[in-house]
């Protein structure tokens, strides 16, 4: 790099690649846990700041406002009153830990207990930022394949007395288990039983990820798995990314008394944002409720406008469960489709999408699939998308052999 | 902690202890980059924000704005307009990286360079934050002496020889140039140009951290280090925590673009605040240079309160520089005061202070310092708690004889 430092040599061997340049979102952008611009609520977040800022703003001047390292207690407490609400887990306001982001939670909760040649089960397709960390920290995901219905239960009980064979404790059960990240599933109260009675058969911890799980359609869901435990056995986490706006970095995170003293200590950022922190707490006590309802029903569309296009250009080549909540859609292609050089060829032509390898424990069952997120595009760019994204496929793997009407009239693809 | 999962046996050995439970501020509080509260300016942040909001509220639906993982670009462009202005320090906004606070700049360095084992030249005394930093990762921080003008050069030629010779290449020379965190110095301008030639023969590179250094009360001061580097040497961090407010979590850092380009590819907390940097880029257009002339009155105001408190109260057993700028002030005790002791006595009493071994490489030469905070406390939380710090100081270690007329109409220590 310079001829006076031989950075080369300084740096950790064990680095990720530098970053790319950045270059701008593509035109048809179907990656990322963003959600639609129109309905971002500007007006009521300016109130929200203003009301907040002029009751308490100059608390700003110390570390954590007034509310000490777990966050500030207005959001702790809203936290709290929507947890009862909407996934009837029973906590106070000190057992939240308000975190950058749901990722903060993941670090965390990866300090507390992993360390290299670790083990973790995970479902086996999965939230590609997850696996990517525990990868990044040399922890081994484990997975275990999913149903209509999530973690299967049967399968994990195998993977536990296998491990234990190789003489492996895992240290806890990554499960996202309502709107699970890709597949969509929810998984039934029997089902989150099964798991909590599994988990203490075992000793190994369950680490809960309810970040999409305000976004269902009907509203209807089972209790978090949290709700349901009476032995201290689960870690829970969730964020404001999905509901309210994913450049806001707030999440929180709830778990025993003790982890929350663990995490909190490791939480060495000096704080949350607290501006945001202000915000949210201010608007969520008095929106949240109705701008989930607008957003889930604009959502609903965009889901139909992208499986109809699915359907349009791809027909049966095409296999994917519409999920009753959230912002993607997990697809299967026959296999000789390679996900990973389709991204790579849709990106060249403007088109993200997310290859299924990238989102699985095992590269090989997500040969085929992909994950597309519809939660940002607008219906337009949704449907253009999907029939550039078909003429490439086809193009590269001879896969669907028609794709509705683009041969005609469709946008042709680059 | 249960029954069902023994959490003992499955968290990391080394983690740090719990975190105590919050129990709100001191009544004389003398630690932490707090700022003044009453300076807070609340009205021109809610003004702020709802100019930045209805320009482009609406990007607040995509992680990291519209701007890429650099963090918000009209905030890039302020710090490198300010850094040009304040630091002589020319760079563009693409070689700018906004982080969640300064803190995290320390973190994404310690990432690319330190793996336990490690050694980094760090002041003699520094910032305890970057000392406890290092220490969690197994590094070795190793103290150069500092006189009035910041890090002595010899001694640091004499260091880097003795590494050499013990075959240790140190990762880089974390310095605190302007306003030297704790001890206040300003670094000359040809030690600086004599730290670069150290830097290029070693081939060790510099980071420094200029923090504290917009709060100058007369605004004069030599260019950054960075700024004089013609050979890629300087990586170079900064903070809006001490100008503005430290509870918004907005630093950043700027070296080289190959460094750049780990960092963020390191900063896998999908960016910073969003909101907190919308705000700042357009609050730190208008008013920072007022706000920042406003503020270092006032600082200059406490720092008198408090040297004159210190005089009157503990007389010639206290030593100590006026800093030239800055939010403490560094003070040496006669041998005889154990400072760790008069931290946990004084904490008892409702008087927070940092103890000088907390802020030092080695123990030792810090053992009878303390750091005193003056940005947050009031004049006259100052004068009392600086009375009530000397009662016990005397209970304790007899020392200071006597402190003002304390004994007759001051307040007790409890």
């Amino acid at each position: 790099m310079t001829a006076a430092i031989d950075y080369d040599a300084l740096l950790a061997p064990d680095l990720p690649p530098p970053a790319p340049g950045w270059r701008g979102f593509p035109p048809y952008n179907f990656i990322g846990g963003n959600v639609d611009a129109a309905s971002m609520p500007v007006e009521d977040m300016i109130a929200a700041t203003a009301t907040a800022l002029r009751r308490e703003g100059t608390t700003l001047a110390t570390y954590g406002l007034e509310s000490g390292p777990l966050g500030y207690l207005p959001l702790r407490r809203f936290v709290a009153d929507k947890l009862m609400q909407r996934s009837r887990l029973a906590i106070s306001p000190e057992q939240v830990l308000i975190t950058s982001g749901s990722n903060q939670a993941l670090d965390l909760v990866n300090e507390l207990f992993c360390r290299p040649g670790d083990t973790v089960i995970v479902e086996q397709f999965s939230y590609g930022g997850a696996l990517a960390r525990l990868r990044r920290l040399g922890v081994r995901p484990v997975g275990v394949p999913l149903d209509e219905d999530g973690m299967r239960m049967d399968l994990l009980a195998e993977t536990l007395a296998t491990l234990q064979a190789e003489g492996v404790k895992p240290k806890f059960i990554y499960v996202i288990p309502t709107i699970q990240n890709p597949g969509g599933s929810i998984m039934p109260e029997e089902r989150r039983v099964e798991l909590l009675r599994l988990s203490a058969a075992w000793g190994v911890p369950v680490f809960e990820d309810e970040c999409y799980a305000d976004l269902l359609w009907a509203g209807r869901r089972p209790p978090a798995i949290a709700a349901l435990d009476e032995g201290g056995q689960v870690i829970h986490c969730g964020s404001f990314s999905k509901t309210i706006a994913p450049a806001l970095r707030v999440g929180y995170i709830t778990a025993p008394a003790a982890l929350i003293a663990r995490m909190t200590a490791c939480k060495t950022d000096a704080g949350t944002g607290a501006l945001e922190q202000m915000m949210l707490a201010d608007y969520c006590r008095r929106c949240f409720d109705g701008h989930v309802n607008r957003v889930t029903v604009l959502l609903k569309e965009k889901l139909d406008a992208m499986t109809g296009a699915l359907e349009e250009q791809f027909g049966t080549t095409a296999e994917f469960t519409p999920p009753e909540g959230g912002i993607f859609l997990w697809v299967a292609f026959p296999e000789t489709v390679d996900a990973m050089k389709l991204a790579a060829a849709a990106a060249a032509a403007g088109i993200a999408i997310n290859p299924g390898p990238e989102w699985s424990a095992d590269a090989a069952p997500a040969r085929s699939r992909i994950r597309l997120c519809f939660g940002n595009p607008s219906v337009e760019q949704i449907r253009e998308g999907v029939a550039r994204l078909a003429a490439i496929c086809r193009r590269e793997f001879g896969i669907p052999l028609r794709s509705g009407n683009i041969e005609r009239s469709g946008p042709a693809a680059p």
